[in-house]
């Protein structure tokens, strides 16, 4: 079965694999970037979530692969870090969910994305394994609650293969390859799970 | 050994359970709250705290007992009730430790609060579940980078005994006693374990 699934970060490192993943898999794919794609919106400003959900209509699925937090040693980390994170892969995914709410099918599905840091925390990450753990948390609770049949989960990659830049910051991590990532997208998108953590 | 231990949250059905378990075993304690107790703040403004800590002065121990939420539908929570509980029961605690941190001893040690709901979701309360995973997240994160010898944990507690009202909306919860949550706390305060998620 074919389905109508928005990208959000699609012009990412994780969103190009994912997004390649499903036009393979013959769905329709709706790019949404902050700065190419089909539409342009940035998750932490929740206005210009809900414009463009309005904007694309109907559809089936929600994949995102966007959010950002800042690195840092704990002791650095300032209250504008702190509020960056919390507003941005946090708040973000949460208000994707709700700005999508009004637009999505019946019986559709919901993917956001966590990480390897909720559980394995490394140098400057607190603010990574904060907000994965928040992110996690409204996964979990949100699958019993969300109305019309709608499923969520929450994909946890470790770094990517492909984010070489990354790899000094993951010692000893065992990389994971962008395509496997996209396959946890999809067993969570088009599957029959719900509230569950995809660690990959 | 008699430590100094400042309690958040004193005035509240946990803190006093916590300060009453304390105070039996010798410790010295500095009451904080609200509304009473031996100095006045509220987590969730950052400069309360800051001149709290400041007047204290040196001490070895914070055990916070402190933090709200909001409870309600997932799809009736409001922009503001996100704003709240993320400034309050997360950042507020992050806060706690942040503002803390100068004036502890070395080989100090902290103890926040989660609870139940990370990982038992129950109906209106996606707000406590989002929370509590950035709490335990911080916890798990922060206590790799604490300096001097720093230890932090959370103590995760299922629905108290005593809190009555809140019974009904735990159905099939076997509620544990005060008692015995501050047994966690002072295990956490004055044990050797680090970075742990203690639920009891």
């Amino acid at each position: 079965m074919k389905h109508k699934v928005v990208v959000i970060g699609a012009s990412g490192t994780l969103g190009k694999a994912l997004t390649n993943a499903l036009v393979e898999g013959g769905h329709e794919v709706v790019r949404v970037s902050r700065s190419a794609g089909d539409y342009r919106a940035d998750i932490q400003h929740k206005q210009s979530l809900d414009i463009l959900f309005k904007a694309i209509g109907p559809f089936d699925a929600v994949a995102n692969a966007a959010g950002d937090v800042v690195a840092g040693p704990l002791e650095q980390l300032t209250d504008e870090n702190y509020a960056f994170a919390l507003g941005n892969k946090l708040m973000g995914q949460i208000n994707v969910v709700r700005a999508a709410l009004p637009y999505i099918a019946d019986k559709g599905s919901f993917a956001l994305v966590s990480g390897v840091l909720t559980d394995e925390p490394i140098l400057g990450g607190t603010l990574g394994t904060v907000v994965n753990g928040g992110v996690e948390g409204f996964v979990k609770a949100a699958a019993h609650e969300l109305p019309r049949g709608i499923r969520i989960n929450c994909i946890s990659p470790t770094v990517l293969t492909e984010s070489v830049a990354y790899h000094p910051y993951f010692p000893g991590f065992i990389p994971v390859d962008g395509w496997k990532v996209a396959k946890a997208y999809e067993r969570a998108l088009f599957g029959v799970i719900n509230g569950r953590i995809i660690r990959v």
